[in-house]
């Protein structure tokens, strides 16, 4: 096959882009070779070569453990659980968690056929066990799967004593009631917090 | 920088994807190590080393002059001038003509300071004068520049006394004129066409 159609084929499999946008992509890639082609090369080399899911949490880094299961500034009793390494990104741009992490690998989902084993829950059991950690904080997706996810491990972990929470719910910041959608503003009124003292 | 960072600033430099959906390709291609990053790093390497622009027409291919330009199955009596490579992709899908290309490069563009000596139009009348060329059909976009370009190089081409076409103007294939633009009805209805015999 000629290289570029084997190219575009395989951008065209890329998240976001259809068989006409990796075209577009390929002949932008040939035109800017020596500013994007070979340095986009080189980099999915890197992380191909450098790249590790962390043994510990499943987070992406260079080295394993990870640079968050490493650092000894983060809190190790806060353990916070999510559903993909993009979650996790997420939460760290945010900058304002500083215990650890750990991914799943994905949600519980009768659909998709995906059950407790073929996520990291058996390991956070054990982590939950072994590690000195007092809370575990579900930050799944607020979808059915995640919901699913989180009141498996919340049982799961029931019997080991540890204070289980739960990203709250609520209107987004900067969210309009009347954009919302029922069942989030049902979440915001039935956690309404007082704001006398 | 850590190399999954390189890889989400590049891939956020390609033609419609931003910082967001970036992050979305880099953690989907890292998932799919072995049957996607490898080969597409792969495919890039193979891209950057074999493809090159043709020296005649400025196709891409793997070899020089290109497989169009070789091919002495195609009629060398009718050049088609095409803005990219994209375009000639375009009309080589329709697989309706058996002439040659020549690609410009871009158009004429006052905005963006593109001025004939940035295309290839002294190479084409070159080709013109040098080549046993009977037609030139222009195929630029329909936009303002395209327009611009095509009547620039139909003027370069007067005294060489070759035929100059222009691709027909007129209602799309499958198009309802009720949801069709002014310029475009416009411009069928001038060049309507007589079906009596």
């Amino acid at each position: 096959m000629n290289p570029i159609d084997r190219l575009i084929q395989l951008l065209a499999r890329l998240p976001g882009l259809g068989p006409r946008s990796a075209r577009r992509v390929a002949l932008f890639l040939i035109k800017k070779r020596e500013s994007l082609l070979l340095p986009l090369g080189k980099a999915l080399h890197d992380v191909a070569e450098n790249i590790q899911a962390c043994p510990v949490c499943s987070n992406l880094d260079t080295v394993a453990p990870c640079a968050i299961c490493r650092d000894q500034k983060r809190d190790p009793s806060v353990l916070c659980v999510l559903e993909e390494v993009a979650d996790l990104w997420a939460l760290e741009r945010t900058a304002c968690f500083k215990g650890r992490y750990h991914v799943l690998g994905g949600r519980l989902s009768a659909l998709d056929g995906i059950g407790p084993e073929d996520l990291s829950i058996g390991a956070l059991v054990e982590r939950v066990e072994r590690e000195p950690i007092n809370e575990v904080i579900l930050a799944t997706n607020l979808t059915v799967d995640g919901e699913t996810t989180s009141h498996y491990i919340a049982e799961r972990l029931a019997t080991s004593g540890i204070k289980v929470t739960r990203l709250a719910h609520g209107v987004p910041v900067g969210g309009e009631l009347d954009y919302l959608d029922d069942g989030t503003l049902t979440a915001a009124l039935r956690a309404r917090r007082s704001v006398t003292s």
